[in-house]
């Protein structure tokens, strides 16, 4: 019975790939196709350019679609997926992720068979995947000068090749190691297939109510990955000793300086929901992009 | 207001080292101060030899003892609480365990201030930590034919070195990968600092509703650890081609040999509470016995 | 001027993988090329009822392939070529290893262009490779009651998994360290490639006159794997807590039990030439093999 | 017989921990101890306020040192002793290091039982070790712009955190594979206990003839750390897209910055003699740093 259902998505929001040409085409299909459907599409600000060529669709703020839309495609990379969830967390819109060519872990429908696997969601052939960001907040002087948010992961690392850096983890009020590091990864389920697995982490289940804390080429040889719950508190505290040479960064989008006794306090924060098309199967992205063994049978 | 909790230790259990001579003199004098106390001390079956110096404490089943203790405490290694722990799940009656020398994950207490420290326990100075076991079930032809608990993992292995190890997961019924390595570690929280963590697997917080899936010597490299919800229902199946050559192990003190076809099913049992003395810190814990960096200032 | 090279291989031995009559076809294909140049074919003991099917060519023991042959031929996949190795080792004729059917580290010339590739070979398009073995022997009180051969590695382990190895290794008389693992690979570098990069090992280039210690699962983490000359006389000795729980392995071929207390001795031996295609790169085999990133530009 | 070895170090060359108030006892008892047995002592130029205290000794440039010294000795950490290293390999001089405090790997003698051992080494009881260096050159549109030394490692790295690195690896003209990674680092046999250790490199004895290759956080999993001959000439291109965020560093006391297409050259220089005590072990010094296995019996 998915008659309900799409009347749920009366409007739609789609978002591409900044300042990507390529990425104008399949943009501008996806918008036929919804169109087509009677849909109301309404296309994000920063892809004005891509539209052009379809361009009969109004343009809007990311705000508006965050208002306006039942749920928001987007046409991309993981990347710009990555981007559209930190700015529409917690505003109760849906995302759906269409790949531009190589599958990826967000983006998980490819422009291949997108017309047929697009309609089977948009006739309710779907479910809706929860999962949450970090907000890293940065407080100097016991002031919070700055917040920002992470779909995959908070790092904070040296940027001066010729250091170390030296910070103390608490988590939840409780001290648990000082470090000598490249950096240390706070990172997400959703974070935990990116850079944190490059830097020796575990895979965690999207599913899963946890974080991980990496530590990148640290000293000591027995700081290993930590799981810890999602609710837990962690503070990074850059050690007095450090010259400015430390700085912060979310999704890899952002790099604040860091000062000698700053800390970085790391939490949970608003859930983005993913759609999924009926037969998605988390595990089998896994084995393609990991060259994971195929089943023998 | 202590007092409530202290009548609720009103009968102790006592279980030692297991054919360890050394561990008399150290649980005589638990048995001893318990008895001071005006609690009611019953010796565990197995450490009846270890009390005859102090034989005026009645030696008692295990299963008695799950049933007329308000809780039973463990003189020994982390082993020896494992052991306990087995057989005491679901019980209701809750784990405390005092180290015989070396500090244990599990058994946290020292020798030292032992007197101390369970005098404070026993003042009510103490909280309980639940941590939940694991079941693995093998199947034959469809059938069950054997079941066996663990508290720190269930490993499946080749015994033959000459041999690779091939097998297929699935978790929840979805199929995961098939694999070529030396084995697959199904590890608790508890069991993530046990051999999981020897084999690359990350430290999973007591506290993590969560199991983790360590692949021993996998051949593909990209087989990395996989940490899901502990609702999981995890299954291993040996492939056809091994010939006789897998085993299943529960913390390490089960051995049952595996056909080709065989399946190990690994999911959550019952939990069993551990109780610590207030100030218990974790992350101490894991800095002592992992050599991590104090804290610098 | 590959004329004089070509009268080299007058007398050219096959060796096909044994028991695997899929072999057959390609074995014969080889002898017919070869016996089409004129050259003498003869059939390794092992392989007779491969080659029924081309049945003129004499089969002869593995010795006398050593003795009459200017060049052995193995026809199969990289464990048939190691067998080979082992016995030809020391023996003066250089190997030359053909797959069946996926590219193989030792076995470098593909079916698909075999008779050209071979053909370029046999005229003198070649280089030649040393590549060393180890000897494995096994000293009981003092004295040494067995020695064998391996091309990849040499592996002290546990076969019981309820147990760890416990062994102190020493090198060149000087003691390294005491380790609780699963086991010790010491590794030729045409051995890092295989079960020691699974177990955590690095790369160790063909020419590299060195050997690498790998430790599996090592319960101290930073027993890392350590790269020594391969001149080094690497001792490991079984603790005499051991219950005769540990074994040693040749290229996983052999399997002798440890007594507490034993010793097993591990020392470069006899060379081995590999015969290559002129413009075999080791490099390419590696990325084809381990999936790495390909040339940019 | 010592007497003639005591005659060859009849000049001895002092340097100390640069700004390091707390090196001038140390390096002033050190000059006592030689001046006493009529040994003429040169300072070098960078400690003239360390030796203040006992002023009688002429300081003099780095260059002097070599030019008329038979041995230095380095009182100061491993970094002191590297930055030595590099000054004066290819010179001829040996180096001895006294650390102040902390075992180093390099610089092995003990403050505590200095005067002793030192004495020894005086007396000809030592042994010279030989190590060598690295050359780092920076070549850009087909010209060297620079060259420096390393004793550790040669280190090609992003800065900025936001950015991989995407570089080409060739190893004598043969292309290794294409990366994108954090960074990459080339190690010396000296380097592999420092940076490479922490970046999951192997352990390679410092008699061993090679180089090794870790990459930092490789995207690509199976990109492993790959020990080659200390003959290679290795080069990493940097890719034409990054947009000046690479640098280089050696012996982490160097930054300077990459353009897309230059090419960091490295190979094999000049080596240093370290002079060790009769007694020195290097198998103990990595048991003490590692915290590795003790000998059982």
């Amino acid at each position: 019975m998915p008659a309900p259902i799409v009347e749920a998505f009366k409007t739609v929001g789609l978002i591409g790939k900044f300042a990507t040409p390529s990425s104008s085409e399949p943009l501008c299909a996806v918008a036929s196709l919804l169109q087509d459907r009677g849909i109301e599409v309404l296309v994000d600000n920063s892809c004005e350019a891509l539209t052009n060529t379809c361009s009969m669709f109004p343009c809007r703020s990311r705000d508006d679609l965050a208002r306006l839309c039942d749920l928001v495609i987007v046409v991309g990379g993981d990347g710009t997926l990555l981007n559209a969830a930190r700015s529409l967390a917690g505003r109760g819109v849906p995302l759906l992720g269409i790949n531009l060519g190589r599958l990826g872990f967000l983006t998980d429908i490819s422009p291949d068979d997108m017309e047929y696997t697009l309609g089977r969601v948009l006739d309710g052939q779907f479910f809706e995947e929860k999962r949450f960001l970090l907000q890293a907040s940065l407080v100097r002087d016991g002031e919070v000068i700055s917040t920002n948010e992470a779909f995959n992961d908070v790092v904070v690392h040296k940027w001066n090749v010729a250091r170390m850096l030296e910070c103390e983890v608490s988590i939840d009020g409780l001290f648990v190691y000082s470090m000598r590091s490249d950096g240390l990864i706070v990172s997400t389920p959703t974070g935990s297939t990116a850079y944190a697995l490059s830097g020796g982490g575990p895979i965690l289940h999207p599913g899963l109510d946890a974080l991980v804390l990496v530590p990148i080429c640290p000293h000591t040889m027995t700081n290993r990955p930590l799981v810890v719950n999602d609710n837990s508190k962690i503070e990074i505290t850059v050690c007095m000793n450090m010259q400015e040479q430390a700085q912060v960064t979310c999704d890899g989008q952002l790099n604040l300086a860091l000062n000698p006794g700053d800390k970085v306090c790391v939490q949970k924060k608003d859930a983005i929901h993913l759609i999924h098309p009926s037969d998605h199967d988390y595990y089998h992205i896994l084995r393609e992009k990991l060259h994971w063994g195929k089943q023998l049978t």
